[in-house]
């Protein structure tokens, strides 16, 4: 099928680019020998998943059970929770997927590790327990060498778990290169002391789990570093390619929206806004703009109502024409994706592959 | 069921306070003679959609004919697309649903017109066409009563349609009153213009459709009009609180999330982010903040992981306690919904009603 069939809007993926984005990825991985555990909350497939690990993934990575619970029925077995669980509800969603994949989890509380070892141990596994700390995001992480052996120790004493080693999301690394270079080696001096505080402890620290898309090319200048959980990386998105972390050439998806009004003057209309690319917005810069429309550098999507995309076309020398369409890189291709059930693998500009985005609304 | 089985994040509504919100507009439509037409984007729930019928409702509104027909199958009788059609594909799609319901539709281009009308002539239908006007916001609607007469003539003339009136959507008046003071006369100026103008024409126009949430209780006040097509009124949203238009008590809606990272200073993580809430953002004041946490007016849920709440508690009094469950006020209902596949209608903090939320991700 040519995409011109389909109905708009539609969210597109480039399949050469994305096995370009792939492929790139996994031979960092050969090359390095750093662990790729993908973030599948990007795309929320379990075909693309399958296809990561095809490719060299050691497993993926989920946010929640739910989420989980969908990778393991669709065929993924080795999944590892980078989200603090808190509850036995979820902890028995999670332990209930254990005939179909190897677990782990991470947690910054005692609480949250004897929950979860609680429904371990009712089921008889022995579930490997990471203890998250903070590396200068601010989000969730133990904040002390003393905490992280404190909670690690703990751990090693309850029935059904075991620690598993440590993890870090350096979320506030998405920034320009001189920022990052400032922000290093504070958060390498973190998992030192942290890793330090352990061994000196006498526990072993198999795996320390950190990365992101951004940082993910700079894994091998993180101190112990030995997986990286990247999310974005096969797609890519306006907010990477702003931070300097892609470029326009390697954005797998798009968005193709038709024009449905010119009424209103230097103003053109599509047919897509917030419920077909979420409303996040850039990280950088001026924080502006919805997206980037490939057909016109000149024309600025800077407004979306739900169902509208709004375009200044004040300074474009382009003629625009009702019922045409156009393709958008969006800003957040995680939050756009969230916002579909249907994505359309193509390879030029025939459909190859419709994907289910199978996980989608799994926020529990 | 009681709510504290519901695991989280979950998407409660409270039915006292949204029957109080729905009987209210019913009632100024009953005493005003102003026709309601809710739309149903707001919520995408067939059966509240029956329900504002029921309670007199003369029809719905939907934007996209893939969300008029999750709402045709689900019993809605008399649907009106306030949004601008232009693809045969979806005009052939919205007009299969005729034998389901009534339908209607607002264009502001002949060309949209013309596509309608072919394919309502292909079925033998005579669709009534609004022509939208652009009262001041920008986005459709054309822009002088001459360009409006010429549509309406046109579409007079086309087989399978004919002219149903005037439609407009006053998006610029959710500001404060006495901006909304300075804006009612120059919208009343541009619907009497084009009212007159078509009169004079010899045009008949059944139908002035008009209105939102915001500006519904003002609606006596603008010109020639006959309908509106309110949203968000059975369940308000932070936005409405801070413009003006409803109170925290009107809110019907609130996410419910657990509280699962205290571990970084002065922070509470909750397990509802982007993915839960939506990034829309506050429309009034500062922009800032992402939801009203109930429980704790000192509290600030200033930003959104795709996962996790971040909450400031650095004013706060209030101790917090991992596992504890926090009810939130979202910016904006549409965009919350639109996230969640299930919604709890609650009486008090029994669950009563379980809604599959139908119509969500229909943006075709």
């Amino acid at each position: 099928m040519h995409i011109s069939e389909l109905d708009t809007p539609a969210v597109l993926v480039d399949l050469d680019v994305m096995e370009r984005n792939l492929a790139s990825m996994a031979e960092y991985s050969a090359r390095t020998g750093m662990k790729l555990r993908p973030h599948v909350k990007t795309h929320k497939i379990p075909e693309l998943a399958l296809q990561q690990v095809s490719m060299g993934a050691v497993g993926i990575t989920a946010a929640k059970p739910s989420e989980a619970q969908v990778m393991a029925a669709g065929g993924l077995k080795d999944i590892f929770i980078a989200y603090p669980i808190v509850s036995k509800q979820k902890a028995d969603a999670l332990l209930a997927l254990k005939d179909l994949a190897k677990l782990s989890v991470s947690v910054d509380s005692f609480d949250s590790a004897e929950c979860l070892a609680s429904a371990s141990t009712a089921i008889g596994y022995d579930l490997p327990i990471l203890v998250e700390i903070d590396v200068g995001f601010g989000r969730c992480g133990v904040a002390t060498p003393e905490l992280a052996v404190d909670l690690a120790r703990k751990i090693e004493k309850l029935n059904g778990a075991h620690f598993g080693g440590l993890m870090f999301y350096p979320g506030h690394m998405m920034v320009p290169l001189e920022e990052q270079n400032l922000l290093l080696p504070k958060v390498n001096a973190a998992v030192e002391a942290a890793y330090a505080a352990l061994v000196k402890a006498g526990l072993d620290v198999p795996v320390v789990s950190g990365g992101s898309t951004p940082m993910a090319p700079r894994s091998t200048e993180f101190s112990h570093l030995t997986e990286i959980r990247p999310g974005m990386y096969p797609l890519n998105d306006r907010n990477l390619v702003a931070g300097g972390f892609a470029t326009l050439e390697n954005c797998a998806l798009t968005v193709m929206t038709t024009v449905v009004s010119t009424a209103v003057n230097d103003r053109v209309i599509l047919d897509g806004g917030s419920k077909t690319f979420s409303s996040d917005r850039l990280l950088t810069g001026d924080h502006l703009g919805h997206g980037v429309i490939l057909a016109d550098a000149d024309a600025v999507l800077y407004g979306l109502s739900e169902e509208h995309g709004h375009i200044d076309v004040t300074n474009s020398s382009r003629a625009y024409k009702l019922g045409e369409r156009l393709r958008v890189v969006p800003n957040h291709v995680c939050a756009t994706i969230n916002m579909h059930d249907t994505i359309y693998g193509i390879r030029g500009e025939q459909v190859e592959t419709v994907w289910k985005v199978a996980a989608r609304g799994r926020v529990q």
